[in-house]
């Protein structure tokens, strides 16, 4: 099957939405923990995390210019602090239905059945039960004018991974973490290795 | 184990690169195809892509500073075209390979054993290996003055995909399609399905 530009125009909308979501492959999924000012927790569903640097170590997110998203973008411009959290198979529903549209001021935490977890100075709550958490400083947003959205860029400033998915390089096994992956918006995975490769050099 | 900023401003740098890689989780992977005005084809493997938007169907990159990299960003602000194809396991290997550094105008898919695949008037080569190829028009570039990357805006123009891995809702399942997927800039896999589940609702 394939489609060009005209034949994507006339697909319907949600049909278009599930193609060009998913066609991409799998993707980073992350519970992102904000807080207002006025101190309401918000956790949303994100899968458009990107990797920037490691030094200093950066990350990007998209915004949809949809409802459900302007409470992050909000929180994250009122405090600059946001959380980035892990979904496990023991919670991915959970993680899913966060995604729902609650009222603002409405926490999901409480709603969906995960727990907040605070440390020190952070202006936005952790998920407890995720095993990979990281605490991001906002850095810069950037307006894409042509559909709306913004990218959030973050300097990641706090990390924490079990010891035993650690290996000796700094990588974290993310089979041993079990951390879940997607595709599209609606569909979760686990990963199974097929190959850890040394660094590729040209031959002389 | 847990790191504050201070902590891995300590950390030895490659062992810093693979954590801040890897602890986004999976990211999705493709090999980029480019060619330059004079026609030398270049094949690079990136792991930033994300979603922006699915009307227009719009995808992001991050191309980093780095040497490796310039032919791919000079290639697209040339020819305005690129190809992004999914990586299977057959030739995860392959692909790797492409991060290895090559001269200018040396044809990774010469050095690496794959198949440039040219379509219609398409100024960039897609790789004939991959069962889900997209062509993408250059949008916009964004340049992150905080560590000197840049962010490629470009459009979907055309997708193919085998229809046996086309869902009667518009997905691609991407386990029926053997996509793989990365961890950190090494280590490749293959995932699992644990669910896909219906569009989420708040309760009444």
């Amino acid at each position: 099957m394939h489609w060009n530009t005209g034949d994507l125009e006339k697909l319907e909308r949600r049909y278009r939405g599930n193609l060009i979501n998913s066609i991409g492959g799998y993707k980073s999924l992350l519970l992102v923990g904000t807080q207002s000012s006025q101190g309401n927790n918000n956790l949303a569903i994100f899968s458009s995390y990107f990797h920037i640097g490691a030094d200093p170590a950066m990350c990007g997110m998209v915004v949809r210019p949809a409802e459900e998203t302007e409470n992050t973008l909000g929180n994250i411009l009122q405090t600059g602090h946001y959380t980035l959290n892990h979904v496990l198979p023991s919670f991915y529903e959970k993680a899913h239905q966060c995604s729902a549209k609650y009222p603002a001021g409405v926490s999901e935490f409480e709603r969906v059945g995960l727990t907040p977890h605070y440390m020190d100075a952070f202006k936005a709550p952790f998920v407890a039960e995720s095993s990979i958490k990281m605490g991001c400083e906002f850095v810069q947003k950037m307006d894409i004018a042509f559909n709306g959205t913004t990218i959030i860029i973050g300097r990641i400033v706090f990390l924490e991974a079990p010891d035993d998915c650690l290996l000796d390089d700094g990588s974290i096994d993310l089979n041993a973490s079990q951390t879940v992956t997607c595709s599209g918006l609606d569909t979760y995975h686990v990963a199974q290795l097929l190959g850890k490769l040394p660094y590729a050099k040209s031959p002389k």
